[in-house]
């Protein structure tokens, strides 16, 4: 039996959830972790796996023999445009956990706008005393694009909750209790939503998809007044400048984003200081590194073992 | 067919709720309404039911054929105190409406506290792009003292959003997937506790049960460095000058607060100015009048047909 090929390790993460993420991963397997500065001239032939994210520029030049690329998040348009990407499989990362921590910020997200949270915390800070007129979550049409693994979690969750789910994807799926619509749905669709969330990949046909057309034909009849739109798929799915001027005209109520035309979000972006937009800094999903390499190691196993690679990237599609 | 008995309506909400949630309510039934002044000099005997919350003071000693107490809220002990109660069936409000309101309120405050948002809420205040090292919901454990209809839930709709739930309760219950303890196992549920969770009903046993000794025995280890404390049962059960101390110095990593042991809370409070509380004006699960009144009618009519009425209170318990 051959040596195990060894896995090279070419994550731009914070280098201690790397490091710590390895201590366990990959037994009986050399790791060539590029973060490491001792690893700096390794010969990088021979080798069959890669685990890459923002990897080091001279990655597909010096490793030629790969035969499988895993990425290191769910999202995989920073992966298809790197300049050199081989004609590879591409395995993207989809896990328990990663899809876990996306239902958690989506149903709070959702729960916060419903209960009114962003009102109540400038009336605790006022010292003000008032409840309010509370609609339930049942009388909100939570409206989910991109119905893949995570947002036919998102949707089965905020179900739970009390919610009615609406779901748009490319191509229509069948969702328990879930009102679906395909493509050509949209504007239907649109008409029907009080909170779109968007957890879309960013392709050519979702790059500035959420625009200030798409705002104008959001449900304007909800019980929260005006619609709401929360994004947790890609930056650039948003039209910034339509966005800031939904928020400001009364067009939507309010947001809460997870990601950015430009991360780090720049100190000069009105979001910030936006009294009705609640923010966190590309976080709702983070990749947790153990959980990451034990599924690296899975696919590794089956690939291995003469099995089929699971999510393999449709190359055509970018996602 | 003799007539139907009226209804006294004597409940201190905003009067624009009653009257809009009597729009509908109660049809082929006289409505006596104590929120209107044109009902002030109304004759009150020979009546067979009453809805209440805070009643007016004369509403024993006017009311005296009364068959049939109904609260106006899930709590009775604002009611069981009343002077001149007479001893009729009390029945409490069990709404899933007001279940729902409830588990919407606490599993977004648990998710709230589980995904930092206090901490990402002031970074972005500073405009700080900064991803915090995050835990996930099955990393913690939270602990629901009080398992009835609102508790029970809660934990299930928890469990969907992947935390352990674990239930404590006067007499211990069964619930699939819940560990759960019964009163003398207190000790051993604080110690395995991150989040507490309190719905307890306020009794002479749950009167300043949230205390310094309490907090302390909560688990330390967790996943979020100290334990939360979650109340939305009665503020009579935490002893605040106790739970501020707590809080200040880091026995407590944060609070959610529904209830207080005076409310409206006076500006004078603490609580208003923590950075770490997040409060709402006892609103968790405010009473849809509609609702209310739906389930009075079910329960008249149950009474009327010879059925036993449903949600009785157990007067020596109190609850």
């Amino acid at each position: 039996m051959p040596a195990k090929s060894p896995v090279i390790v070419d994550l731009r993460f914070h280098p201690d959830q790397v490091r710590e993420g390895l201590k366990r991963a990959f037994p009986g397997r050399e790791v060539i972790n590029r973060a490491d500065p001792a690893n700096e001239g390794h010969d990088l032939t021979g080798i069959d796996y890669a685990v890459l994210w923002k990897p080091l520029d001279d990655l597909f030049s010096r490793a030629t023999d790969l035969k499988v690329l895993f990425s290191g998040g769910a999202g995989v348009d920073h992966v298809l445009t790197l300049p050199g990407l081989p004609d590879l499989p591409l395995v993207r990362f989809v896990d328990h956990t990663l899809t876990t921590r996306m239902s958690e910020w989506i149903v709070m997200q959702c729960l916060m706008h419903l209960r009114q949270h962003l009102t109540y915390d400038r009336q605790q800070r006022e010292k003000k005393w008032l409840p309010l007129t509370q609609p339930e979550a049942a009388d909100l049409n939570v409206g989910i694009t991109g119905m893949g693994v995570l947002g036919s979690d998102a949707a089965r969750k905020l179900k739970v909750m009390g919610f009615n789910v609406l779901g748009w994807s490319k191509s229509k799926k069948e969702i328990d209790g879930v009102e679906t619509f395909a493509a050509d749905g949209l504007d239907e669709f649109l008409g029907k939503t009080d909170i779109l969330v968007g957890l879309l990949p960013l392709t050519a046909e979702t790059r500035n998809l959420y625009d200030a057309a798409l705002f104008s034909k959001l449900r304007k009849t909800g019980a929260l007044g005006a619609p709401v739109f929360i994004n947790a798929g890609r930056g650039g799915s948003q039209v910034e400048a339509d966005l800031i001027a939904a928020l400001n005209d009364g067009t939507l109520k309010g947001a809460s984003l997870d990601v950015f035309q430009t991360e780090p979000l720049p100190a000069a972006s009105p979001f910030w200081a936006m009294e009705h937009v609640i923010m966190t800094p590309h976080a709702a999903a983070d990749s947790d590194t153990y959980a990451l390499f034990a599924h690296v190691e899975r696919q590794i196993e089956r690939f291995e073992s003469g099995e089929p690679l699971e999510h393999v990237v449709a190359r055509n599609a970018g996602y």
